[in-house]
């Protein structure tokens, strides 16, 4: 695959497990069926359809090939995680009242709240039909943990949301909950599956932490940064639906007390009128901000990068590092 | 206990399991807390100290007893049964949106949506993590199965509702789906942790299967007959919200054209109006559909007894036995 070099290391990494992928998908496409219910594959598949980059199950993929497995399970494993991701995704676009997914209307939108919901909960008990099947209890601990941290750090941002007391270290909790608990489970299981040593797992355990940590922080800082067709959802977002996000939190910080009352009105009351986002936007630039964020951001790539120098020497390692700079190199 | 024979079936199986009833309070509380995100408890309490009958996990600890089981592991499979069954309500009174559920405001209407979706999906992943420690294969297999069959139920129901095409078929495998399913995974992973032999896991299987039917026959009849004070919900909920269920179901069946006409207003396009309600019970009552919805319960409270004789006579037998003539006794 040398001269796949050029290409992004995303797109290395899918050449690389071109075949599991395939039969992932496979997988996917099989357990999304409903004899009784139409309605679960037509919601599911408008969503997987869309094609995520299936990022999350190309990390359990990677790792097991990377610690040596060649059973068939890590497929069932990668499955799991895209299908916890896609329920997470249904219920967090009924959660956010979002109309835009991937650049296409959301579930929610385009069938009902109710659909969501409970076609959410559907592919929930499908990924732990599929997680029960590798037989292996460890799996089924680190997965059944990271659902409900994952639960949890949403939960907590209901609260911390709308809350100008919301500081780095609860959006760091919050981060680590909604989207490094998957990515750091995806990674985990690849590697316990493969009956990797304990070091090996836990390295694969942080990488995956940090990455999903850098994913998040590169996310909401794309919310104030990017193109609606780039990202697939709007610029300001987060501001309209006041979440307080990184960015945000930086500029609350170093604010004087007038712009502490534009933020108590935009993003605690939520009395927002036109012109409140280029405001909002000029103060994270004056505050440096979204510098900084970014900064934030490239450290955590730093931490993926360096978990992974606690595992022996593979090609699909060096792909994984590639990665961890891939993810950050979105805000470029 | 000779001197509790007087007590209605369900105080006299809680009475038997006073101990393991406490031990799954105890385990309940535990779980249900989360350090990150108070308002999970604060949820989860609201629904759980409304005080539901425990009748599902009372199923789990009655099966694994009644099988010979001394270790401690149907507690937490209660436990992980009534988690569901929260998670459950919680996703449905925001797929139905009620307002009132066990006599007592919904938590979609005290807090909200978000609230209810989010900490629905924290209790599910509560549950699994629950089974998971039991470490058996089996009843992870059995409890993945039913919840996939639960939401599949669920969903179907959105569909078949307002829809007078739906047939008693149908009907039956909403229920079998939405209720049913957790009933008979809570009876047969009681009989599977005892180790019990498979005739006796079947008999368990077929009794909660059978009783769950009848239960959810007795609560759509209830919903025409019933009480709002007894029943905890408000007389024809079902009817507004244009759920088509049994009692309806074989109304519609024996409608002329004008009736036909009725159901196809009030139910299919839902432009009811004062009186309807009145109008439907008493279409209920010209065919008889009440008196049959009755009849059926009955005789699948008597296929629950019937189940019943495939395992040894032991005194907790014979508690569900009478636990299955009390369900339908609601509607006396």
């Amino acid at each position: 695959m040398k001269n796949d070099s050029t290409h992004k290391p995303h797109d290395r990494l899918a050449a690389y497990l071109v075949d599991d992928l395939a039969a992932v998908a496979d997988i996917i496409r099989d357990r999304m069926a409903s004899k009784h219910a139409p309605r679960i594959p037509e919601v599911t598949a408008h969503l997987v359809d869309a094609g995520g980059k299936r990022l999350r199950p190309m990390l359990t993929l990677a790792a097991a090939r990377m610690c040596g497995y060649d059973g068939p399970y890590h497929v069932h494993l990668a499955a799991t995680v895209e299908f916890i991701h896609t329920a997470t995704l249904l219920h967090d676009d009924v959660v956010d009242e979002s109309a835009q997914r991937r650049g296409r209307p959301t579930a929610n939108l385009l069938w009902d709240n109710k659909s969501s919901v409970l076609v959410g909960d559907y592919l929930f008990s499908r990924s732990f039909q599929l997680m029960t099947e590798t037989g292996s209890l460890d799996v089924l601990r680190i997965l059944s943990n990271a659902s409900a941290t994952i639960a949890e750090g949403e939960v907590l941002q209901l609260t911390a949301a709308q809350n100008l007391a919301t500081d780095e270290g609860i959006y760091l909790q919050v981060v680590r909950g909604k989207t490094a608990a998957l990515f750091s489970a995806a990674t985990e299981v690849g590697g316990v599956i493969a009956g990797a040593p304990e070091a090996h797992v836990k390295a694969l355990f942080d990488y995956g932490d940090a990455l999903g940590v850098a994913f998040q922080i590169v996310d909401d800082l794309l919310d104030y940064q990017g193109h609606s067709t780039a990202i697939g959802k709007n610029v300001g977002d987060d501001f309209r639906e006041r979440k307080l996000t990184l960015p945000v939190i930086k500029a609350v910080a170093k604010a004087d007390a007038e712009e502490r009352a534009f933020w108590t009105r935009t993003i605690e009351r939520g009395r927002q009128e036109d012109g409140d986002l280029e405001q909002a936007l000029a103060l994270l630039q004056k505050h440096g901000a979204l510098t900084q964020t970014q900064d934030d951001a490239l450290a955590w790539a730093g931490k993926a990068r360096a978990a992974l120098d606690g595992l022996p020497d593979h090609e699909v390692r060096d792909m994984l590092s590639d990665l961890a700079d891939y993810v950050v190199s979105r805000i470029n």
